[in-house]
């Protein structure tokens, strides 16, 4: 049994981690925390656990009184507090998944431009590894510092992975339209986040700055082999979970969705939480799995490559995933805790 | 033109008043308040009132300065603020109409009880009348306040109505479940009412201590003639706008479902805003009109009055209402602006 | 292991039955009946699955076939259609848990009233257990044949059970109001159930004659004691999943709230799947999960008791209750499969 | 006050047009037809129509029988229906918009294959005008046969028109990502439009043949003097109402969002139901109204013009546009009936 502890667990993406860490053979949480509910037992504060056999209780985020208790710490923290976070915990000789920003990209100053803050522990980038199992498992088995991609970079990168290395693909022409469930905006109250006001309601926001872009070209351009730059559009939707994502480029020769679809295929014949459709996906298939489903196929008429991705935000697109980087890290089977095994 | 102020402009009963008024024939919107958006167009806050020829502009709410150019007052002010603003109002010579709870109830003990703070104007208890035009309509044509009713008092107030002054309701037996959606809630923003929370989500709140209970038993007394106490279990349904009462009382005779309808039919033949059925209506039915729909049935098998009613909460359970009222008392059509006339 | 048979396993109980009995680690799947899908594999039909390990198809449900390959059957069919199929397998020597209405009334006289339809196996209806643990474990543990409940009785049996042998309710007086998520209707498209009717929406339906009625009169006259009837008012709910029964009785004596609880959390100590609140509990807690939420209080005032229970109808209302009587009567834990071990 | 014929009044577009038009103050709704209700009062058909003063009732749509009862007909039918339709109207000397796809093409041939069916009326299509106000406003009023636009292609077309004919877009790289809530759909019983199918769902569909494209094609064509292809890309929203466009094209020259802001502003200056917005505009501003809300920016990283657009589906994406048609073609202010004055 793995020991481990759950830094920030009343959130979204802490809450999906004990729902699946709770039943998970090899481990045992060992300690949660929350400033929030610090002293109150978890099946009160979230009466969905009321059947956990164990009584867990919140702590407050006291890293020296937890780190004996634990191996390994999921961190559930707002960027720039896990950077702190980790590095105590990486000298403590703990490993450590973060499912922040702080650790996802290479270049320090590309984080200090897209999120306007300074970076604490440049000298952690180097050994961080980027924990999408499916482009980098090897280097997850031996981390100790795994970044643990953000939702919509799971769908983008994962979605077009298959071809960024074809020259079939014009680079320049890439467009990437993605919806997202209102959970990846986190638990704090905010009056647009309210139902009376989502209900029924629709809109893209971010572009074409957000925060998820450079984490998306930083992948692409390794998987091109050149700087790669993309013109990505989140939109809101009305709704908890998913993430969806639509991504446009223009095909240089002619393929067909035959062939594109094989290449598809090849691709992702190892991957266990991948599954290849020849037609449009639906969100409702991903939610409360830790599978990516997508598609892809040439328009012919306009040249033009469309793929289609979805996952649960929550799970593939942060809890699930840190699992099973988890689970590779410390070999168990990929797929321990997270679903039909 | 009847030239209106509206106090406290922002929040959706407010919303919902533009939307009606800046229809209304005989109405010149000639002040617009609130506190949070001072100084900016109403188009700019909400841009689905982009269409509007005049360019009204929100100011402070401060009644020395606008209320020479207003005739009327709509006040869309939190409890206990409203007794203040409509006792300068009333002083000024205005007419008012109040949609908080300040001057719903006839006894400021029972006020002060439920509402936990002291009553401030008793003195104009006695002139205020209670804004519910199929039961108060000859009273409202002099009012000069008037005190619009809460949304869950009225469906169940014209609910019962039509029966409680018959001799086969047991008095003592009513339950009133209500649903609403939870614009009601107003648009403060609270963890509670994000969409993440309540999407997919229900549940009972505020029983047996809800606000509207004193509301619902003083006009239900009234019909009764005799002090008439209600259980009353308010729920939130994860939708914007809505009420749906569903009352029992156990009948002490044998009535059929038809009798009862008859009585329902004869009692709001006068009515232009309400619809009586022999099934149960729906609340989409309601949303967006002044309208309530009701239905009445007796179960026979064990004794027992079913009586379901719905209305839009915003509408005919607030700002509709409260244009309901000030075309009765300015002796316009009821229905003026209030839809298909 | 135990090899089960699923017949009808693309409706909504089957599916859900599918994703519990595809984790249980002392079952084996061996096969899924479905008309409509014959030949087709599950993963194909439902993406969902895609992450099984076993390759399972659907079958045309022919009994003569799958018999052997099975120790127990889940039956998810249409009333009538189920009396048949349980007296072949049960002609066989398997086990079965039938979740349709067939086998839940132990007077046929009252099947055929309230379905319309001639009971065809009389027979069975004396050995057939009423498949809800907390009351009647011991049963199950030995029968043949488990009549699992319907998702409303449910709901008002577990909730007002603790206090039906009690002196001080007044039998004559229950009333019972439920709201329930559309996956109750089932998978058949129908014009009422379709998003865009039933988005914002809500509406009472079927009372005072809904078939669950006199299935929960049964087991509230065996607790009771007597002839119990009750006013039962279901109301669709503009969700997926979830049922929330408001319960209120007129109380005969003075009870406070906390002695009410203390009968409720006296009642359920040993239960493993019940959690007893003393504020309401919320319909979001219980998707997802076995667990019936139940809150209990006196409303002094008016001498009302008020119940609210909460669960997911296709989980603790269908499925999940079907593996716990499962798990019940092979002597496993009964929580196998039933999330948090 | 002009005599209006509504055929195929029960579905959503029906329905829509009924809101309008009954309150609409130069018109009187003379008949309305519907195969499914004939014989059935409009307000016991939809009891949100019980507040109107005139009794309508469904008649069969037989068009001899209604035709010299009415001046104008607006035809909501089925395609292929509506070519036979219209043409008996218009030789009886009526005036038609027709909300159907059957006149929208100019050239039968694209129609046919888009379409799968043989147009039976190309004689009409010369004489239709295609009913896009903001483009075709000067035909409309001479029109005796206006082929209302299609809901997907009103958002598509106004949102990229501005710019269309400038030499800085590349044609070439258009990219259109919408989404749609579900009663585009109609209001046919159909198990995937379910609201427990679709409740948290979200998918593409129909692309790269969305029967949409072509419309778009021919007003893109015209607007940029040669043949120009889009990459169409449809969602299905799970939601009621609403349609939210996103498109992106490359900028072969620098340009600032604020330049091409001004040429938006400038291009819809004469417009009165168009905004147009430097933030992206939200979905449920347009809900209800005959409004176009539109941004424009660009991303000038990437070279990438973001363009936005969001209208109500069935108000200016079908209903209301055709009202909007008719205030045209008859003289009216273009505003009546359709909002704030």
């Amino acid at each position: 049994m793995i020991n481990v502890g759950i830094i920030g667990a009343a959130g979204y993406t802490g809450q999906t981690l004990l729902s699946i860490l709770l039943s998970h053979k090899h481990v045992n949480v060992a300690a949660i925390t929350s400033a929030t509910f610090e002293g109150q037992s978890l099946s009160n504060v979230f009466p969905v656990f009321a059947g956990t056999k164990k009584p867990l209780v919140f702590e407050k985020p006291d890293y020296d009184s937890i780190v004996k208790r634990c191996d390994t710490f999921f961190l559930c923290l707002p960027h720039r507090e896990s950077m702190e976070a980790a590095a105590k915990l990486l000298d403590a000789g703990k490993v450590v998944f973060d499912l922040s920003a702080d650790f996802r990209l290479k270049d320090h100053a590309v984080y200090e431009k897209w999120y306007g803050v300074t970076h604490t522990k440049k000298d952690l980038l180097a050994s961080a590894v980027y924990g999408l199992p499916e482009l980098h498992g090897d280097k997850i088995k031996n981390a100790s510092l795994v970044a643990v991609p953000g939702c919509y970079p799971t769908s983008a990168i994962l979605g077009l992975a298959p071809v960024l290395g074809e020259s079939f693909i014009d680079k320049s022409s890439i467009v990437i339209n993605s919806v997202s469930g209102v959970s990846g905006a986190g638990k704090k109250a905010m009056g647009d986040f309210m139902l009376a006001e989502l209900e029924g309601n629709f809109y893209a926001y971010g572009a074409p700055s957000h925060r998820h872009t450079p984490e998306i070209e930083q992948e692409f351009s390794a998987l091109t082999g050149e700087k790669t730059m993309v013109t990505f559009i989140p939109h809101l939707l009305p709704t908890t979970r998913g993430i969806y994502t639509t991504i446009t480029a223009k095909l240089t020769e002619d393929k067909t969705s035959g062939e594109i679809l094989n290449l598809y295929k090849s691709f992702y014949s190892g991957s266990r939480f991948v599954s290849v459709h020849d037609t449009f996906p639906r969100m409702k298939w991903a939610i409360g799995s830790n599978r990516l489903y997508v598609s892809a196929m040439a328009d012919e008429r306009t040249s033009t490559l469309i793929v289609t991705s979805t996952i649960d935000n929550l799970v593939k697109g942060a809890s699930g995933q840190a699992v099973q980087c988890f689970n590779i890290r410390y070999g168990f089977d990929e797929k321990v805790g997270l679903g039909y095994e």
